[in-house]
C-alpha cells in the first residue's frame, strides 16, 4: 500500500512538473500512476490532499538527494552542498524544483497548501539554520552573524534563483556561481574557497541522467 | 488608443492577480476591460501577445511606484527603498508582484515569455548595479564587492521573498526585515543604520489603502 502511495505521488510530482498544479486532474494523474481514481481518492481524499501530499513527496524527495551533502567534511561544506545541490541540471532535481515553485506559486491563489509550505519551509531555513550555529562552532563562519536570519533568507535565495534558472533568465551556473557567493557573503569568507570550487565542479554535468 | 491600450492592460494585471496566468481567457479580460474582445485582439494579436505586454506593463508599474525611491539622499538609501517598495502591503504592489510571480512561474511552463522576462529581469538587476557602483564611489558600500552579482543577488532575494510572503510563508513585516538586512551584509554595514530604520518605519501599515 506504501508503494501504490508512492507510486502516485511520484506520478503527481512528474504532472505537476509537466503542466503545472492546475493541469493536475485526478483522472490524468490515475492513467499517468496507472492506477483507478478510486484508489486515488482512497490514499488521498480529495484534490487538495493530492496537493498537500505532493508537496511533502517533494520535500522527502528533496531530503533524500541533499542527504548527499552530510558527509562532507564540516558544517559549511555541507550547507553550501545542500543548497547547491537544489540547482542542478538532474532531471529529478529540474522536476522537484519545478514542482516545488509551481506549489508554492499555486498557494499565492490558493489556500489550501499554505500550512504544509509554511512548515515545510521553516523546517528547510531550519535546517540551514541549525548548520550555519555548526559552522560557526567550528570557526568556519562569522560569529557576529544571526544564524536565523541567514538561513532563512540563503534558502529564500535558492528558490529564487531557482525560478530565475527554470524560467530561463539565468544560467545554471550563473545561479549556482550566484548562490555559492551569496554563501561567502551571508557566513563571511573562509579559507574553504578551494573546497567551494571542488564543490561547484562536483555538479553533475547536464548530460547526466 | 494608447488610453485604451493602457485600460485594457491594467485590467489583464488584474485578472492574472486574481486568477493567475492561466486564469487569462480574452472574453474574460474583454468584460474586466469593458471592451471587445475584437479590441484587444488588434492591440495585441494573441494570447502571447496581451501575456508580452502585460509583463512590459507590470514592469513599468513597478518602475513608477519605485521611483519615488529615487529623492533618497544617497545612492545606497535608493536602493534600500526601491528594493524594499517592492514587498509592502500597498494594493497596487501585492496585485503587481501576484502578476510578476504569476508571469515567472509560467515562463517555466511556456517559452513566450522567456525573452520579455530575461531582459526586463536584466533592466532591475542593472539599476540595482548602477546604485550599488554609485554607493561604493559614495563611500556608502563595500568597494571590494562585485556590483552586479550584488544586484543579481538582491533582486533575485526580492523574488523569493516576495513569493513566500504572497504564499503566506512568511509575513510581510519579516520579509522587509530580512531584506534589509540582505543589504547590511551585501553592501556592508554603513552608519546609515538610522536611515534604515527609517526605510522601514516608512513602509505603508497593511491597514492603508
Amino acid at each position: 500500500m506504501a508503494d501504490r502511495r508512492k507510486q502516485i505521488m511520484e506520478a503527481a510530482v512528474r504532472v505537476i512538473a509537466q503542466d503545472g498544479v492546475r493541469g493536475l486532474r485526478v483522472e490524468k494523474l490515475a492513467a499517468e500512476a496507472g492506477v483507478s481514481t478510486a484508489l486515488i481518492y482512497y490514499h488521498f481524499q480529495d484534490r487538495a490532499g493530492i496537493l498537500r501530499s505532493a508537496l511533502d513527496h517533494v520535500n522527502s524527495r528533496a531530503e533524500r538527494y541533499t542527504d548527499g551533502a552530510s558527509d562532507a567534511d564540516n558544517p559549511r561544506t555541507q550547507l553550501e552542498r545542500m543548497l547547491l545541490l537544489e540547482i542542478q541540471d538532474a532531471p529529478t532535481v529540474r522536476e522537484n524544483s519545478v514542482a516545488w515553485g509551481e506549489l508554492r506559486a499555486s498557494a499565492v491563489f490558493a489556500e489550501d497548501l499554505r500550512d504544509t509550505l509554511r512548515t515545510t519551509t521553516a523546517a528547510w531555513g531550519h535546517d540551514a539554520e541549525t548548520l550555519i550555529r555548526q559552522a560557526q562552532a567550528a570557526g568556519l563562519a562569522n560569529p557576529a552573524i544571526d544564524p536565523a536570519d541567514a538561513g532563512e533568507r540563503l534558502t529564500a535565495l535558492v528558490e529564487g534563483l531557482s525560478e530565475r534558472w527554470l524560467s530561463g533568465s539565468t544560467s545554471l551556473e550563473r545561479a549556482r556561481e550566484l548562490l555559492s557567493g551569496a554563501i561567502d557573503v551571508e557566513l563571511g569568507e573562509s579559507d574553504s574557497r578551494q573546497q567551494r570550487e571542488q564543490v561547484v565542479r562536483a555538479a553533475p554535468s547536464p548530460s547526466e541522467p
